[in-house]
């Protein structure tokens, strides 16, 4: 039977559901799986935390130092999240021939190609499938379940905190401000809350996903990046009578004119299936050339389902000798061979406040024919106090000329402000 | 760079498009897989199909024999289909050292165990990602993704036919006839389309998909099996206002009381991620311990799609080394050691047709009191004739008690008919 030893660096959430799976269930993986893994040490500061989890005194290491120089240790779990220690460690780690398996998307997202190229000089694993989307085997999908295809899509709600407030903003008429506070109150949100509210985590996840889907690598400089943090319940609820439900996507398309990727709230169909994804679930939705469509849905989040992701990593380690590095047709260091999209196109859903008066109506629209913005659906509200709220979606267009109109719109006596401006994907 | 020779067996529609993508793609695994494949052979009956495809004179085989003998084949694809010359010509293979990929699941879910076997024998790899749920990369999730997991349980709509016949029916308020005839004109059903409308298809997938799940051998003999054929548009129409969308479901359960699996028509809440898989897609829904739930949606069937879990399965096998064989609990070879669930229990659907008079209700509601079965929602609706229906749903309970029920219920004069009896799975 196969033997590894592995060590945990970083005892929070996810390593205290991935040493408890671990342990709890070494007999049955060497039962089904044919591997007998034992934790050999972790690395943890608060002692105390360790020891409540049952770690023996002996096996607590002290320095990452202890940790490499363990020769009982095959695979070295990092959990502990950044770029600080996290990547001296995990560099460490490498350059010992110690095969990796993290869940940091951050790290992973700013650093790869460096240390992917440690990995490979001494023959070490790199494994990540616990960055993306937490227990939904995506990375293992796109690497070894989506070969035979060319992928000419993805599209993921790839952030649990803000599928959160968004699901509660749209079935429960919270604010943003209540739904934040409330996913605060459960542990989806941190007290800062701005890595996911803003879009950064998504941003990291949709840089790696994109990466091995397109075989590109994408940096997070490339990726568009807006959050939910100006999203406002009244577009939610017009959207929804629109038949729209709101998510904030990651989206990432390989198209002749270019690589697009680009992380924002985007209003998708009622009946799309990612509409259904609620709460703090995520699913990745992709499109290959030669499979259609296919959709992954779960988890992405908490100790058991990062540690689930975790542990099949540690699981396929074990078991196989060749490791996965990516391939990417261009530099792996930059992108200057790859083009990009900046100026994508998209269907728009837009609110003016306006000027409730004769002419306002098609003074707008004019404006709109004129800078080549054709309209779908219009819709006036009566407001309070002399306003009136105009709803517009318009037909796929250049995002340069929504922003030319808009300014041109800004501009007008009449129109006092633009409330909302959010896109479509259909 | 790693390269591999592949022979197709048989050039049907699967066999066709496995072709096209491991000819048009060659240029591109080389740079995304690092792997060169080449199509060293095919056998097909069929000459001038094979030649309209493309194939060489000189590589068209004509017999098994001269596949296997090929030094430059090390991968044997079949997609023949059926256990007459495909388990002849698959045995052979494998009995040559031959890695076999299949898409055949009636092959699969009869023979596994003794397949298997010669693999080992000769350390040859055997894989079959293509006989379940298509492009979608289900089998290789339960082996290489959820490994970290125990499964308890698994529901799935499996079989793309039905799906497709129940959707017409429940959004378009075809027949089943109507339904089915046009599943046929679109190439979705068989001329003869038992297979799929009696739940056989998805009977050997499940087998497959629950083996795997579980860790334990599931033999075609003990899945529970119930097709659409009885299926009235009228029921589908009632569930839909009480909330509940039909599908036909392949279910697995591993529970303390042994293994249940059973492919049956079933009534899904609508807000069920299940019930938005509708036309020919296919999804599969899993519980992990660890992980929670899980869904992968995708298309089970067609050239491309299957050509892409065949070909995704190629590429593994030529860059991994070692091999998944299953490592089940019980016996490979039979279930004896495995306690499975005969009686099991579930929600009811029910439809009656009964006498349009005073105290009928009561009556019948009566002996489902004295046969222990508690009733949830029922619901009276005016027939012809002096006849009335009567819509009854039940809560969780025995199967033998409900069929108790019923044999009680036809034996009263006041009932005229059983005319729906659907499993609710919620």
């Amino acid at each position: 039977m196969k033997k590894a030893g592995v060590a945990i660096l970083g005892l929070g959430v996810v390593g205290g559901g991935t040493y408890q799976i671990l342990t709890e269930k070494r007999e049955y993986f060497k039962k089904t799986q044919g591997v007998d893994l034992t934790v050999e040490c972790v690395l943890e500061k608060n002692v105390e935390r360790a020891k409540q989890l049952g770690v023996e005194e002996s096996r607590i290491a002290s320095s990452i130092e202890e940790v490499v120089a363990n020769p009982n240790v095959d695979i070295v779990v990092e959990v502990i999240g950044g770029t600080g220690v996290a990547k001296t460690f995990v560099t460490k780690a490498l350059m010992s021939g110690k095969t990796v398996v993290t869940s940091n998307k951050e790290l992973f997202a700013k650093h790869w190609p460096e240390l992917e190229e440690e990995a490979k000089k001494m023959n070490a694993g790199l494994f990540f499938e616990a960055s993306c989307v937490g227990g939904v085997p995506i990375i293992r999908t796109l690497q070894e379940g989506m070969q035979a295809n060319k992928i000419l899509s993805i599209k993921g709600i790839i952030n649990g905190t803000t599928n959160y407030i968004l699901t509660k903003m749209a079935y429960e008429g919270w604010s943003y401000e209540e739904a934040l506070k409330e996913a605060q109150r459960l542990g989806y949100a941190e007290f800062n809350p701005t890595a996911d509210v803003e879009g950064f985590d998504a941003t990291y996840k949709l840089s790696i996903l994109s990466s091995l889907a397109f075989n590109k690598k994408i940096c997070i400089e490339n990726v568009y990046r807006e959050g939910i943090t100006g999203i406002n319940k009244e577009d939610i609820a017009y959207g929804k009578e629109m038949g729209y439900t709101l998510k904030l996507l990651g989206i990432g398309k390989d198209t002749e004119n270019g690589v697009e990727v680009r992380v924002h709230p985007t209003f998708v169909r009622n009946d799309d299936p990612l509409a259904a994804v609620n709460d703090s679930f995520n699913a990745v939705h992709l499109v290959g050339d030669a499979v259609g469509e296919i959709m992954l849905y779960g988890r992405g989040a908490g100790a058991l389902p990062t540690g689930s992701a975790i542990v099949s990593d540690v699981i396929f380690a074990a078991k196989h000798d060749r490791y996965f590095y990516a391939s990417f047709e261009n530099n792996q260091k930059g992108n200057k061979e790859t083009k990009f999209v900046d100026d994508f196109t998209s269907k728009y859903y837009l609110r003016l406040s306006v000027a409730d008066k004769p002419g306002v109506l098609s003074k707008i629209s004019g404006v709109f024919a004129k800078n080549n913005v054709s309209l779908k659906e219009v819709k006036q509200v009566a407001g309070e106090e002399g306003k009136a709220q105009i709803i517009i979606t318009t037909h796929c267009c250049h995002e340069s000329l929504v922003k030319k109109t808009l300014a041109k719109l800004d501009a007008l006596d009449e129109v006092f402000e633009v409330q909302g401006t959010i896109r479509i994907e259909d």
